[in-house]
C-alpha cells in the first residue's frame, strides 16, 4: 500500500500541476451505460450487478399461464439475454465512460474546456494472470471540451513527466483512428472498423499471421488483407510512415486527415524528445469510443504489457445525449506499473511509516501514566504504540524488532521509584536510563 | 473530492500516529463470507455479482429430460435461493469481515497483536436517503491478537482527537454486548439474542413502544420483555447504571463479566473527558458478530445518526478457520461526516489546489514558445495551465474567472516583439509587462 500510495501520488501531482482536478464516480453504473463501449469482448468482460430483492418480480405470472411463460424456460435463453432481464446496473470497466456519462450529467455545472482526473478501481471479468487483473486500478487525467492537439501534447508530456519521476524508461506508440478508419474504408469494409481494429490490435500478441487468419475467417477478401499488409509493411522514421500513408490510400479524406493530425502533434512533440515517441500504425487499442488520436505508453523492459494509453474520442458523451464534444484522456496502470517497478526493483527506499517507539506494558499498575506519555509523545507528531497485553518483556520486544521499531520504552518498578524510563535502542542493543522529555528529544532528533 | 480528502487526511493521520497499517482488499467478496455476518436484515442488502459468462451452465439439461429439470422453473424459487445458484460473489457490505478474511488468508505473515487501517468505500442495496447511501467511504482501525481493554480505549481516544480537529462536538455512547446476552437469556431467549438486539437497536428510530411491538410479534413473552423494560428504564450515571445492572441479572455470569468490562473500559476512559462519554445499555447495533464492547459515536447537533461505531468480536476471524483471535475496530462514515461537516460549515476555506496563472492561447504562432514556459512554470510547483484552444479573448478570460484562476498571461505580437509578457491581475483588473522572470517571481511570492 505505501508503495503504491507513491506511485499515485507521483501521478497525482502532476495532474494537479497541470490543473487537472479530481473526481470520483460510483462503483456501479447502468449497464446501459457500459454496453457498446469497449468493443465485442470488452462487453463480455463486465460485471454484473444482480437487481436487488425479487429480482424476478417482473417476470412473474401473476395471473396463472398468461404472458410471462416464455420467460419461465431460462435454461432455454440465451444467457446474455438473461442477464439484460435481470441485472440493471454493473462495475465500471474504466474511467472514461463513467466520466462522459459524469459530463453530460453536470453539464450546466461545469466549465470548459473540463480538465479532471481519476483515481479508482475499474473491475474486468477476466481470467487473471501476470500483468491482468480482475480489479486494478487507473489513473486518469482527461480533457473535454476542446479539439486542440494541445491537449494530446499535454498529456504526452505528463506521462513522459511521470514515467521519468518513477524511474520507468518508456516508448510512446501513437496512432490515429481515422487512419484506420481509412484502411476500413479501403479494405472496403469502413463499417466493421471494429473488427478490424480489433484484429490488428492483437499483432502483438498473436503475430501477423494470427491477424490475416483472424480477419480472413470473419470473411474480410484477400483484396482488403493485401491493403492492411501494405499499410502493415510501411517502414522508416515517422515522416517516412507519414509520406507512406498518403501512398497507400491516395483518395481517403480520413486517412489523410489521420496522418495529417499526426505530422501535427510530432511536431508539437519534438521538445520532448521524439526518440522515444513513434507513429505506428497498427496500433489499434480495441476500445470503440477513439475516434483521433491514439497512445499507449510501454515499458522498455516490458514484460507488462502496456503501462499507459489513451486517446481522443469526439464522439463519447454524445451517446449520452451531448454531442458535438470532443475529449482526449489518458490512463495509467498503476498495478502494471507497480508490478514493473518492484521487478525491476526502481521503488525508493521506504520512507518508513512504520512506529519510531514501543512502550513495554507490564500490567494495569502504571497503565495510566504511560497512556498520558503516550498522548504526550504522538503529540508531538511521533508514531509511537503501547503494547496492548502485559505479555513477557521477551514477546513485546520481538514484537518491536517485526515491527521494525527502532526504539522501546521500558518502564518497571525501578524505573517508576526514580521518575525515569529505560530507552532501549533495538538495533545497537543499548539501553539508558532518561527522563521522559530526554526522550522525547532522543526521538525527535532521529 | 477535495473537502472529503481533507477528512480523510485528518482521519489517517491519527491511525498512522497511533500504528496502524494501510490495508485494501478487493470490492468482491465470495458470497460465503459475506452472508450471515450482518444480521438477517444485512444479508439482504449485500450486492451480488452475477458469475461471469454463461451463469446458468451448472444447471443445463445435458442430456435432455435429467436431473437438472427443477431448476427449470425459476419463477417459482424463492429469489434468494436463486440469487445464491448463480452469484457467487458479492460487494463488499463493510470493512471488518473482509478485513478478518484477510487476517485468516495471511496469519503466517502478520505480526500480532496486528493493527490495521482501511479506508475504501462499501455498498449497501438500500434505498437511498439523508445519511444513507449505496456506496459510501467507510475509514476503519482494527486492532487483532488482542483482548486488552487497553485496545478498546485507544480507539475511543482516536475518535475524539479526529471529531476535535475535524470541529465536530460529539457524544459516545458504549454497551457491551455481553450485557446483551445476559439480557436475552433472562428473557427466557438466550439463542434470540440477534432478533433481540435488532429490535433493541430501533429504540431510537421506531420508539420504546415500536420495539415492544416488534418483540412481542416475534413470540417474545411477557415476563421476557418486563426484564428488558427494567433495563430501559436504568437511570443515572455511568455507575449507577452499572450497579443497576448488576440488580436485574444478579444470577447472570454473562452479564456481570460485561458489565466489569464497562467498569473498567468507563475507568481507562477518564482521562478523556467521561462527560462525553456514556454507558447506553440500549445501544446495540445490528451486527452480527459483535461479542463484546459496543462502541457508538454521533455528533451533537446530529441530523445524520451515528457517525462513527464499532466494537469487539471474539468469533469473526474463527468463521474463517482461525478461532480464539479476538479483535476490535472503529469505522468513521466519511460521507455522513461530510454531510454534517457541510452542513454545519465548518470545512477550513478551501486549500486551493486550483491553478495560478492561465497563459492565453493566441494561435499556433507562439505555442511552442508558451509551452517552453509552461513547462518551466510547473517546474517551479506552480499549478498553471494554457489555454488549449485559440479563443477570442473574452472566452479565454471568462474561463480564468469560473475556474478562479487569480492570473492571466498575455503575450500578443506587441509582447512577443519586446521579449516581455502581459501579466493579468484577474481580481484587480491591473496588468503589467514583466519578463517571464519576473512573472514567476510575482506568482511565487503570492
Amino acid at each position: 500500500m505505501t508503495r503504491r500510495n507513491y506511485i499515485f501520488n507521483v501521478i497525482t501531482r502532476q495532474f494537479r500541476l497541470c490543473g487537472y482536478q479530481p473526481i470520483e464516480t460510483p462503483a456501479m453504473e447502468q449497464l446501459s451505460t457500459l454496453t457498446g463501449k469497449y468493443g465485442e469482448e470488452g462487453d463480455k468482460l463486465l460485471y454484473r450487478v444482480l437487481n436487488s430483492g425479487d429480482f424476478l418480480s417482473p417476470y412473474r405470472d401473476r395471473e396463472q399461464g398468461t404472458s410471462a411463460k416464455p420467460v419461465i424456460n431460462m435454461l432455454e435463453e440465451d444467457p446474455s439475454v438473461l442477464a439484460r432481464m435481470i441485472c440493471e446496473r454493473g462495475l465500471r470497466y474504466d474511467l472514461t465512460v463513467p466520466f462522459a456519462r459524469y459530463v453530460v450529467q453536470h453539464r450546466n455545472e461545469l466549465v470548459f474546456p473540463f480538465k479532471r482526473y481519476q483515481v479508482q478501481p475499474v473491475w474486468r471479468a477476466d481470467k487473471p494472470q501476470k500483468g491482468r487483473y480482475r480489479e486494478f486500478y487507473q489513473c486518469d487525467a482527461d480533457v473535454i471540451g476542446s479539439d486542440s492537439l494541445l491537449n494530446e501534447r499535454e498529456l504526452i508530456g505528463i506521462a513522459l513527466d511521470i514515467f521519468e519521476e518513477l524511474g520507468i524508461s518508456c516508448n510512446i506508440r501513437l496512432n490515429n483512428r481515422k487512419i484506420l478508419a481509412g484502411l476500413a474504408a479501403a479494405m472496403g469494409e469502413p463499417h466493421r472498423i471494429g473488427e478490424i481494429t480489433t484484429a490488428v490490435d492483437k499483432l502483438e500478441k498473436i503475430g501477423r499471421q494470427g491477424v490475416l487468419k483472424e480477419l480472413h475467417e470473419k470473411g474480410i477478401g484477400a483484396e482488403g488483407i493485401d491493403r492492411l499488409l501494405s499499410l502493415l509493411d510501411l517502414r522508416g522514421d515517422n515522416r517516412d510512415v507519414l509520406e507512406g500513408i498518403r501512398r497507400v490510400f491516395p483518395g481517403s479524406v480520413e486517412a489523410s486527415g489521420g496522418a495529417h493530425e499526426m505530422e501535427e502533434l510530432l511536431d508539437l512533440c519534438e521538445e520532448l524528445g521524439t526518440g522515444r515517441i513513434r507513429f505506428d500504425v497498427s496500433l489499434a487499442r480495441g476500445l470503440d469510443y477513439y475516434t483521433g488520436t491514439i497512445i499507449e505508453v510501454s515499458a522498455e523492459d516490458g514484460e507488462v504489457g502496456s503501462i499507459c494509453g489513451g486517446g481522443r474520442y469526439d464522439d463519447l458523451t454524445g451517446v449520452f445525449g451531448m454531442p458535438g464534444i470532443s475529449g482526449v484522456g489518458i490512463s495509467f496502470g498503476a498495478d502494471r506499473i507497480y508490478d514493473h517497478m518492484e521487478r525491476l526493483n526502481l521503488f525508493p527506499a521506504d520512507t518508513g511509516e512504520s512506529p519510531a517507539l514501543l512502550f513495554v506494558n507490564f500490567g494495569e499498575k502504571r497503565e495510566k501514566a504511560i497512556l498520558k506519555m503516550l498522548s504526550e509523545t504522538r503529540k508531538k507528531g511521533i508514531v509511537c504504540e503501547f503494547y496492548p497485553d502485559a505479555a513477557r518483556l521477551k514477546k513485546q520486544l520481538s514484537y518491536a524488532n517485526s515491527r521494525q521499531i527502532p526504539y522501546v520504552a521500558i518502564i518497571g518498578e525501578e524505573e517508576e521509584g526514580k521518575g525515569l524510563i529505560t530507552l532501549k535502542d533495538m538495533q545497537s542493543g543499548n539501553q539508558q536510563a532518561i527522563t521522559f522529555e530526554e526522550l522525547i528529544a532522543a526521538i525527535s532528533s532521529k
